[in-house]
């Protein structure tokens, strides 16, 4: 769903007007790819060759430009990188340019425990000078279920949100102005379940730059 | 957005909990492929070198069954099978099979003027006994506009859909049980645009085949 959705953000972004207008584009969504999260805790294999393979295939298939849907995929960015020969635009570092142009604001970072142990949001948060917080442990564990209970599962029609609405609201009151959602499943997750809460979302944020990186013009008003 | 949304329906119709249990999807959107109705009537440049040259691209990628979301573009389906050893589903005679196990019902076909001068449809209904009708040329006109002037130029937040509604209304009373959705942008207009009639989705048919095909489970309840 999460790479449909990046689809679907280019498109929508692209100012056209009728199929020919659009950028040509080439997906893999290669579901054998070994979940990133386990392997940053040392719960599962390395990811690391696949998204390589992965890489090369739209290589040879004649992408110009790379992207790479999910944030916590990008802890092994460098290799990746190092393996093709085509700019692999990063998501993470393209959202805190986003962040810093929004001014003075405190972000609050919703992310997979892979992502946060990794610390790669919150690296780059601090070499652009971006006041950011995390989600306390019991409001992390459902930021986790949101994810893999809610999104990963498509449990659209009983997932119980409540709870996690009740923890953003906390987050809201401890002083974060926006939600980094980053984890491109939460895009997703706000949407299908209404969280009506400000947020970052990387996925658009990508989406924008891979639409100007491609040479194509963003649609009025976007 | 039609690719994207065949996409979103595989996901969505697969009976899967995690990124893993999902069937590997490879997605060649070529937006340079010549538009199928100009060339049907005679305006436009022949798709089919475009076409089998995306068939052989997806079949080099590893792909073991092809799906073509653009109803038009079935016309052209002989051809570009023929140029591949992949299986290519046959989106409108497996609509055609949907339609058939609904039972006794009329059905109006919604379509490009391409799909509907090729009779395509026509003919798969007439060898499956399906009872159907056309709009007329008025109606017709404004089914045009809806797939050109509404979906494929993204128009959501300004197209006024009072009179394609009208259009559907009447062909109701004219007799018409269930719309064919018969050109992959119809869905979207549908779901948008919230017209809200009984509908035949070929691209969901398309989709709950090839999770079939590819050998992998339904959803319980889809």
């Amino acid at each position: 769903m999460a790479t449909a959705d990046l689809f679907e953000k280019i498109t929508h972004l692209t100012n056209a007007s009728k199929d020919a207008n659009h950028i040509h584009v080439i997906i893999d969504s290669d579901t054998g790819i070994p979940d990133r999260t386990a392997a940053i805790l040392g719960l599962g294999p390395d990811p690391t060759s696949e998204l390589i393979l992965a890489a090369k295939r739209l290589e040879n298939a004649g992408a110009d430009i790379l992207l790479m849907p999910c944030n916590t995929a990008h802890y092994f960015y460098p290799a990746v990188q190092a393996a093709t020969k085509c700019p692999i635009l990063h998501m993470l570092r393209l959202t805190a340019e986003e962040i810093k142009s929004r001014g003075n604001i405190k972000v609050a970072l919703l992310a997979t425990d892979g992502t946060i142990k990794t610390g790669i949001y919150s690296k780059l948060f601090d070499e652009n000078g971006i006041d950011y917080m995390l989600p306390n442990a019991s409001e992390q564990r459902l930021v986790m279920s949101l994810i893999y209970d809610g999104v990963k599962a498509d449990n659209e029609d009983y997932y119980d949100v409540e709870p996690i609405k009740k923890a953003l609201e906390n987050m809201r009151g401890r002083g974060a102005d926006a939600f980094v959602l980053g984890c491109t499943e939460l895009p997703i997750a706000f949407e299908d379940y209404e969280l009506d809460f400000p947020t970052v979302d990387p996925t658009k944020v990508l989406a924008k730059n891979a639409v100007i990186a491609a040479g194509y013009e963003l649609r009025p008003g976007k």
